[in-house]
């Protein structure tokens, strides 16, 4: 039997384990009001406030009165939550219904003990830790389903740390119905944001820049992904799962902050389309146009409004004075790469070599190729192939 | 005063508290002997062996046996180590003398909690609680002292798990003496290692594969990186730190270990150096040869033995058949970019537009730029002045 003196000292022990423990679960740091350049080891900011000092950005304090939402908190997800908490964004949105498991270990943030936990908390759980400064709200739901959807327009359009809509919506999903549910609100509710996206193979990834009305959206046009030269067909059998790598969803989830920064933060060039092959280090860069006759209506009237503006403002440079290349183009979709050359000598409008097509396109089963449902090898396809493949779905 | 039972009951309380917060730092899954394929849940490694199942890797399983050295934890070694432990590498050998403080907060990996804990100390542990199969080795030391440096080389050449030397080095650290000190141990001792680096206003960065004797080491040529088009006499004044981003430094981690996946596990194409440049989205890729009048003498002996050797072992596609630029070229240094024309009409080896030498090297006080110490815009760089700089060391 343990005496009374025995029994004060193991809880003193233990309490002293569990502060130490809990250093890892609760801020251990005090909020901070004013972002401050001083440059001493108790700063959490001197090394962003640098940025000023460097010439790179004018008003980094800026970024604390910005609200960005991510949808979808998996591989790339978390780690752009991440980097944007790390940076000190003002107000973070996450949106996921999934739940952490062993399987997600091999990327970069979860960790094993929050296996079962949802996404959105543990993520919210982790990031509070790391910056006490930011606003997060978590909302753990499917955004596809029709009230689920309807909160997530109400909440990208009132969510800001003023009331109004957010600065950027990230789409870091990882199916084609979430892209598209974020397409439509994007569009009907004029929000920029940025679509990104891994390959099944984890070797290749891009990010998208969409402007409603500027450029392309998600139903304008099938995002285009790098080319991996693997056949397609054998990532789709039941009870397979997609191969990922922390490497290619760190690289991506890096371009998206960045490029995000770069919009919120006024400095360098937002670029529109941006793509990377793990293999051959490749990065091709290109601008697509907004399809006339896309199927949303909301981005068809974004088109007509982006038309009667009086001065053509542009967040990305890569857009201007992309003529068309394919003249003949029912669907105006245009692509123009700019690190390779057009092979001019072909009729019809090839994708650049070393691309394709990001996503599966659900289409009539009579097709040939649907057993595939996966991606299609850009030099194989046409762009009355992709029209064909689009008229279908 | 408190009971026994009072007290009994607070212990009891106390662990169950401890065992909840104890799960986010110690190790909550058991270790795994064999890495499976199987599509379930629980399986930490499903999506990585899909790498095989996907064509891309054919035995990845080998990286089990595959051992790295880390020299420098901080923003770019830290993600490094991350993704190299879910990856689920064999053996970890980290260096570092630093330990954590709040104004590293700003990029990935540390947490507010871990301030003032050893980078190496904090660092093991968080690994060892995302991937217990993975062996871990910490030094708490700064490689370039003697001692040290002695210990590192007889470290990274039998650190390995069975004894011999490692896989490869991987420099991630932020300093010229420490990069040196590295290149003098691995041209010593026919160590592979990469270089890599991120600019000191956040922008840019680069990755850089060195294999001695085939391609230049660091004391060859000054490393590059791109140029970021900022006045770099700005940057070094006393008291002024460096900026960092979560985004350059993830960004720059990404490329060093996939390409340190490809060159382990033999696919795609090893990259022997890639620039990013992040406001522009420009990503350099070129080859650098070893200079013949190498100052390291370990570095020329391995150029002999290289040439010597009777077949051509290139683990990067991008050395093949590149014909020095300058003929009349003392160093032997010869730049060769795949993404840009060179100049035919100048006469001198210019660097390509928009890459710059990425450190200062220390020269004498009474040449002109002396007092920029800083990088020097490659546009305004011939090697001429190159071969001046590196005399002057």
């Amino acid at each position: 039997m343990a005496t009374v003196e025995e029994l004060q000292k193991k809880v003193k022990e233990l309490e002293a384990q569990l502060a130490a423990a809990q250093g890892t679960v609760g801020p251990v740091r005090q909020k901070i009001d004013v972002m401050s350049s001083e440059v001493v080891d108790s700063n959490p900011y001197s090394r962003l406030m640098a940025l000023k000092r460097m010439g790179i950005v004018n008003n980094y304090e800026k970024i604390r009165e910005m609200s960005v939402a991510v949808v979808g908190v998996g591989g790339v997800g978390s780690v752009t939550a991440e980097m944007l908490t790390r940076c000190g964004i003002g107000k973070l949105i996450l949106f996921d219904y999934d739940k952490v498991e062993l399987a997600n270990m091999n990327r970069l943030f979860f960790q094993p003990h929050q296996a079962g936990l949802s996404k959105v908390d543990a993520a919210a759980a982790t990031l509070q830790t790391i910056n006490p400064d930011v606003t997060i709200d978590a909302y753990n739901y499917n955004i596809t389903t029709v009230d689920n959807f309807q909160n997530f327009c109400d909440t990208i359009s009132t969510g800001s740390l003023t009331g109004g809509p957010v600065d950027l919506v990230l789409s870091c999903v990882d199916n084609f119905e979430a892209r598209m549910a974020i397409n439509t609100a994007c569009n009907e509710l004029n929000q920029k944001w940025f679509e990104s996206g891994v390959s099944e193979n984890a070797v290749s990834g891009h990010i998208q820049f969409i402007i409603p009305g500027e450029t392309a959206c998600f139903a304008c046009a099938p995002p285009l992904v790098v080319a991996s030269k693997i056949d397609e067909r054998t990532l789709k059998r039941e009870g397979v799962c997609a191969a990922s790598l922390p490497t290619t969803m760190g690289i991506v989830a890096g371009f998206l902050v960045q490029n995000t920064l770069k919009y919120l933060l006024e400095f360098g060039t937002v670029t529109h389309y941006l793509g990377y092959s793990a293999l051959t280090d490749f990065f091709p860069t290109m601008g697509l146009k907004p399809n006339p006759q896309c199927d949303d209506s909301f981005c068809r009237s974004r088109q007509v409004e982006f038309k009667a503006k009086p001065v053509v403002e542009l967040a990305t440079e890569v857009m201007e004075d992309i003529a068309p290349v394919h003249a003949d183009n029912e669907w105006g979709i245009s692509l123009v790469d700019e690190n390779s050359p057009v092979d001019s000598e072909c009729p019809r409008l090839k994708l650049v070599e070393g691309v394709q097509v990001a996503y599966s396109v659900p289409h009539d089963s009579s097709t040939p190729d649907s057993s595939t449902g996966g991606a299609v090898a850009a030099s194989e396809l046409s762009l009355e192939d992709l029209m064909q493949q689009m008229k279908s779905m």
